[in-house]
């Protein structure tokens, strides 16, 4: 009986990839788009827990459940159910040790593209 | 009469995006495959310009010149030809002024994945 999944989640756990499965290549394609790159510097501007529906995108929302599938996939954002809603965090610390300054310079370089 | 083009090419120059041009989202993409990374190690590693064929890589010459393409279409590699050859070189200065230190945390980060 795991308590704490059930309180996250009943059991609603969702995946997602451990340090040592996370690819450079897979985070670099992840980030590779704008809506991504928003979602991912929304994250940054915040430091805390979003649900999905507070980012506001201009997209459907089975395309915004893409876009957020795709990070966690990549192993840039950890997503866990609050009730009915997914909460995304950036995984800041595993990108920082698996790649030193990659994320601080994509979110850089994001903030300058108008 | 354009006396440089026509030594580097006869009229064969390649299509380059101007610095302004050079958008993060696609840089990123570029640079989300194994062997488009390889590449641009490679151009870091030597420091130098770098024929297609020098590269050895593990795909048929149409895929190659297709991976090629999508780093110069990106603004990742300058490409002149030398004769019948296609010379390669990172835009090193150009990407590091617009996304101060994107590039050498890519490649930290490529030299890390086995």
């Amino acid at each position: 009986m795991p308590p704490r999944e059930e309180a996250e989640g009943a059991g609603r756990s969702l995946n997602h990839p451990k340090p040592e499965e996370i690819r450079i290549e897979n985070v670099l394609h992840a980030l590779s788009d704008p809506i991504r790159l928003r979602i991912v510097g929304e994250l940054d501007d915040r430091h805390e827990d979003m649900a999905c529906v507070a980012f506001g995108l201009p997209v459907s929302k089975s395309t915004s459940t893409h876009h957020f599938r795709v990070l966690r996939d990549a192993g840039v954002i950890r997503q866990q159910y609050h009730g009915t809603s997914r909460i995304s965090r950036l995984r800041r610390d595993d990108l920082d040790t698996l790649f030193p300054g990659l994320l601080a310079a994509v979110l850089q370089a994001a903030n300058r593209t108008p």
